[in-house]
């Protein structure tokens, strides 16, 4: 996507360099970031400069090619074996991390030497970062069929090319229609704590020139109450088995509104958000972050620097849950890169089996085993 | 209640200057700031310098009582009456508003002379405030019979003490039933764009000893899906005949989200905020605030001071409605000073008539002819 004129993808990869867009620092500076080495990008997923289910798994699958680049000849499978363990540790709910990690993980190590390995996981990670640009786009040509002139469309956090390498999920659909001419309005929710949706999908939206307007998450009820809102897309960090969705916190409650007041609520995801190995939502492990989050905001002051500044009172406490479950009954329809599902377990099996190849059974099964 | 261990009211006066505790600095500044006429009485409604439905309704009786003792004798009903259109249009929503301003407004203009007049102002005004704090406390006696031991009550926004001239109305119950030692938690909604919740009612209950968290408003739905909320307690801006209820931004979901979850949801209020001049919720105004609220953050810096932070891109704009309305069918019971109500238009109407005197019914005869 274009930045003042310039196309960027969210993180990309230069020789054994990884780069990305600091997420941190948006919408106030537009900054790239240079991490030298595996570990380096590890931190950049874990503290959030990277951020997005399709961003993250592309970062962890370059993070798996610099853990291969460094890894010495004399012990490569274990090196490679203890990168994916630090990469695994950054973030607990993204399916795509977990994904990329053991994709090139696999590949690295079914390699015939560690010079074959090292070329092939970078070579892994490359694909995977462009399928998750290709996946994106096909996301957008599918997703835009549910959509028409004048529509007014929900969302949540960022979902967006920010999200993901290119494209993004959630708002795929928006930009592939904006792009061919129709008119749709956004309606941006802030998506407290880290107020991505105020931050990044404004920032997003306004650079492709997309209306949209930015909504306190408590105005969700409102907006849906007086017909404002025609249909809801948000993007998902793990999708699983029967339906249920693992996204950003505050989903449930849009999707929970969506039903009452019967507007379709669409969830945009490729096949590496899915996760068949995780029978309902119950089991996925939701993050809790740092309360610092919910008791701060970071900001750009009045001098220009972008600095913190507590809301709360000394001495209060929060409880920072990053994700929650949304049960498949709330889901409309899934917007994927081969079309638009229902929620209904055997649709997403043939799905996600429809792409598989042998080497992706073998990574099934090596799952299972773990 | 006790400010570092010092007790204060929300809002008082001494001889004619207004004082009130200036709730924009809380909870990182502690201020008391001094109105020495109606017209800045006013202005510190309308900026919210004091805010919550019976602070609101108690400063505007005595900025009322400012405006007579103002008014000369030479045409003081006029000068009386342009009080009440300033006062008036200082905030659309809270009903305890029109209450305090017309009750003020009925007195002073019924005395025989101006001086009778303004005295009549005055100790109407002090009325208004003392019956709000007593319908605190009792509000407070009365909705503790709802509560148990170990319970975990959320609310939304701040309707502590603050909000009222003391005591609260949500929070009354809280502090009735802690001060008698039942151990309670309380999770405290951010409420964006202002984080009344995180700000102002985080503060109150750890001034009162009240175990407590904030959330952040998104997550609210993951704490109802996970069965951490024993009931819901909040506060309103108005309360009208047939049971319907207008309150912060916000408040809707949360009634959505505890019926689905099966969780009781109280709204509490005293007689001023119920208006059974209007029939149903939609003919509710709903406040529409300045975007700047949704677009940054006033928080306390590392240096701090207070100052605010821009979250959102330079040129993306947001929707600010300030209220919205939870319908009759979402609330378990109102909790009054008189005891707890079923949401029905009977009962409302009952409660309210049971304290009308001949003069009130005169009011509600003058205010029908408006």
């Amino acid at each position: 996507m274009l930045v003042n004129g310039k196309a960027y993808r969210t993180v990309w990869m230069e020789g054994g360099v990884v780069k990305l867009i600091d997420q941190r620092l948006l919408p106030h500076r537009f900054e790239i970031v240079s991490l030298a080495g595996y570990l380096d990008t590890a931190l950049a997923i874990q503290d959030m400069t990277v951020r997005g289910a399709g961003a993250i798994g592309a970062a962890a699958g370059y993070a798996m090619a610099q853990g291969a680049l460094e890894a010495p000849d004399d012990g490569f499978a274990g090196a490679v074996d203890r990168a994916a363990e630090v990469i695994r540790a950054t973030r607990p709910t993204a399916h795509d991390l977990f994904f990329a990690v053991d994709s090139v993980r696999e590949i690295a190590l079914g390699a015939s030497t560690p010079q074959q390995g090292r070329q092939a996981a970078v070579a892994a990670a490359q694909r995977l970062a462009d399928e998750n640009a290709r996946a994106g786009e096909r996301i957008g040509e599918h997703g835009a069929t549910l959509l028409r002139d004048g529509m007014r469309v929900l969302t949540h956090c960022n979902a967006g090319w920010l999200a993901f390498v290119d494209w993004g999920s959630a708002l795929a659909p928006i930009y592939w229609a904006h792009q061919r001419g129709m008119k749709l309005f956004v309606y941006a929710g802030e998506t407290r704590p880290r107020s991505q949706g105020a931050k990044l999908t404004a920032w997003e939206l306004g650079q492709a020139g997309v209306a949209h307007t930015i909504i306190a998450d408590p105005a969700a009820g409102s907006c849906f109450q007086r017909g404002e809102i025609d249909c809801v897309i948000v993007g998902a960090d793990r999708i699983v088995a029967n339906g249920d969705v693992a996204n950003k916190i505050g989903t449930y409650t849009l999707a929970l509104l969506a039903k009452h007041h019967g507007v379709p609520f669409y969830v945009a995801a490729p096949r590496s958000t899915f996760d068949l190995a995780t029978p309902d939502g119950s089991a996925i492990r939701i993050e809790e972050r740092n309360q610092e989050e919910v008791l701060c905001v970071w900001g750009k002051a009045a001098d220009g620097t972008v600095t913190k500044v507590r809301v709360a009172p000394e001495g209060s406490s929060a409880r920072n849950p990053a994700f929650d479950r949304t049960p498949a009954s709330l889901v409309t329809a899934f917007i994927t890169e081969d079309g638009v599902l229902k929620p209904d377990p055997a649709a997403i099996a043939r799905f996600v089996h429809a792409a598989r190849t042998p080497a992706d059974e073998r990574l099934s099964d090596a799952r299972r085993r773990r």
